[in-house]
């Protein structure tokens, strides 16, 4: 059975991120997919990504290890959701692989995230939520500097797949 | 993308409950995923399961209360992960609708429980394993009497059935 469709926003519990982007709905879906294209713009520099699995499917592992500038490493263990190419990526770090409950995160953070790619013009509409389980972990998660992160990282996807097409 | 193949049970973090009932797949599954069904077989008695909303996609709300004897009860709030009818059924109440991270649970316990039926001669093997983040959380849920309680509920879904076949 298929899911639904994508359910409303919460102001009170999600966290919303949206661009238009010049680059096909396909580009975006590849940049988000691929352990080898992951490392190059998933995490704001000066911090990078120094590691990273996919197992593409509903019940995959999503694993990527950051590491500061100071050379501490954090490893993120995810789960796939929704796996819908081109269209919609969900995933939760609430949950590990096989959707087996996970044990917290290295940062205290527990969302889903839900990315919705839609063909606009010559680009892509890029809608992202995090979801949270309390008002006060999305405050926090607002406070950790989710908009800047999260462009500043779009902006990596964009610099990366841009070369990619050229 | 469809699911893989369900992951191999693990002895250390995982309660596995297997029988063979002679029911049809079809029945067991309508047992598992229709609400005025589900409060007539889900609790083991003397506690009853008093209401039940399912909303049967991935995402999905999968929510039950459940009373004692003495009259107190517990909402239980989950989300549907796999629906393949009359196949496989997997949710987790570490997730709310919408794959949203949840709060808790009432009891503490947080599983991923996953219901593989398989045809088998005149019957259906019923294969139920709850997944649990460690080895700590899967001794409680032992010590709260997992295998009986899994053992009654079915003898009452099995009675249940039965009477509606015939």
């Amino acid at each position: 059975m298929p899911a639904d469709t994508t359910a409303p926003d919460s102001e009170q519990l999600d966290l919303v991120f949206e661009r238009l982007v010049a680059l096909p709905p396909e580009a975006i879906w590849r940049a988000w997919t691929t352990p080898t294209l992951i490392t190059q713009w998933f995490t704001p520099a000066p911090r990078e990504t120094i590691a990273c699995e996919i197992d593409l499917r509903p019940g995959g592992r999503f694993y990527s290890v950051m590491r500061s500038p100071e050379g501490q490493t954090f490893p993120n263990e995810g789960c796939y959701l929704l796996v819908e190419p081109s269209k919609r990526l969900v995933w939760t770090n609430a949950l590990g692989p096989d959707f087996r409950p996970a044990t917290g995160s290295p940062d205290g953070l527990i969302i889903t995230v839900e990315i919705t790619l839609t063909a606009e013009g010559n680009g892509t509409r890029y809608h992202a939520v995090a979801r949270h389980a309390t008002e006060a972990a999305r405050q926090a998660h607002a406070a950790m500097g989710f908009q800047e992160g999260w462009g500043k990282a779009l902006d990596q996807l964009i610099a990366l797949m841009t070369r990619q097409q050229g």
